[in-house]
């Protein structure tokens, strides 16, 4: 059985407007929907069952190339195919991919994720962080070591920026996250549940080659520019990571990957 | 005394050539010279010997809160301020950060370099690294882990790059680099010379948790997209850092700063 796809000729047809313009209206949200760009992040969309897509779009050329990828789309989904000068007519800039979805975002429910999650769990929690690429960095760090959900303040970013998931390499759409209004929240909301908290900032107590895994663990990391509020440090667990004394400006992604290669049980 | 500031008013100024449509002579080199941007960034350039300025170029609204920093700027070099649409007129592009200098490259010598370290030193040796963000990144990680320099195959991308400079925090300028033909030459110049190479790879035969620090180490990293040769690898010791089995993609530049962190000596 061959896929059916849908031929788009013209730059103005309404069922592609989804893709519009791209990169200006990711700056203005997309009411509940989000861009899945590129071959590994479609695999990991269509093998989750907390995403679903609206459409795919593609590359005519790029066809040939997707291999099983055409087999997962859900046969609801619609399949369009154009030529490149009208792709890039639609998406407002040269899309070399040519390999693009629009999902929609899933509802989530802080208390029901912590709640659904295994007895021996490492979450990563973020408070304030405001950088796209690196908070696709977390995520595929948070993927890399088996995170099982990440925990976002309402003043993060959103993991569902076409730049976010991309970084990501799709771990965006692969480790559950859900938002809690602030850090005092999501910290009661961990605590409640049995979770070791451990606050991660350069003025952190423990040197965190020395901190023992708990099995439920959690890790708190702060914005880029200012940490963790005084408030939180003083009432968490907290742990540092020792570096080089003239130069102590380790970016928030590494400084997670460090962490969580630390605290993850292989 | 006040440092003395030459005013641009004119965007055809030629003194200023030099800033003109920054981003796109970015991409065909600058002879022998980079861009520096950002306090943090003028800040290790004038503190490091091995780089000369040629000039700094401000935003008028930025003088005031540049503290010490222009008293560190050398009396030949010249200061130039503009306000902001001149400055933007200049550059071809809204500079909201107002503080960029033209750097001269060095002429460097890798095994002058190599043979300048001293008796326990750690390295970071980057074959065929070709992303300006990895770069970067990698230049901060090995800068917060105090690695007394960075190797680079031919083949890898500019660490003075604009964006790698801005993505290293400085560390492009802090830590110094020299490039060698290829793998071959750079492991046997190692070799030589008494470091114990550790070659990372998803297919290295230790895990990184268990290798001990010589007194000189050298990490070696390969490309984002293949990783280090078969003969390489071959010919090398090789860790790995274990991760989870589903999502086996940790970032070349997140790996960097797990296997740093297990290599540096406090």
């Amino acid at each position: 059985m061959t896929r059916p796809l849908i031929r788009i000729e013209d730059i103005d047809d309404p069922r592609i407007a989804a893709y519009r313009n791209i990169r200006e209206r990711d700056l203005v949200g997309r009411e509940g929907r989000f861009i899945a760009e590129g071959r590994v992040v479609l695999n990991v969309l269509f093998s989750t069952s907390r995403f679903s897509a609206e459409s795919v779009f593609l590359r005519d050329n790029r066809v040939a190339g997707l291999g099983e990828l055409i087999t997962h789309i859900p046969e609801d989904v619609p399949v369009y195919v154009a030529d490149g000068s009208v792709m890039d007519g639609i998406a407002g800039f040269e899309m070399h991919r040519g390999i693009v979805a629009i999902g929609r975002k899933p509802a989530t429910d802080g208390a029901g994720l912590l709640d659904s999650l295994p007895r021996e769990a490492l979450v990563v929690a973020l408070s304030g962080i405001a950088n796209h690429d690196n908070m696709g960095s977390i995520f595929r760090n948070a993927a890399s070591f088996g995170a099982a959900a990440v925990l976002l303040t309402e003043d993060c970013c959103d993991p569902l920026y076409r730049k976010a998931i991309r970084v990501s390499v799709g771990a965006a759409l692969k480790v559950p996250f859900a938002r809690f209004p602030d850090a005092d929240t999501l910290a009661a909301s961990l605590i409640e549940r049995d979770f070791s908290l451990l606050a991660l900032s350069p003025r952190g107590a423990l040197d965190i080659a020395d901190v023992s895994r708990a099995d439920r663990h959690a890790l708190l990391l702060g914005s880029e520019g200012h940490g963790l509020s005084e408030e939180v440090m003083e009432r968490l667990p907290t742990a540092r990571i020792d570096m080089a004394a003239d130069f102590d400006s380790l970016n928030v992604a590494a400084a997670s990957a460090i962490a969580l290669h630390r605290l993850w049980r292989g």
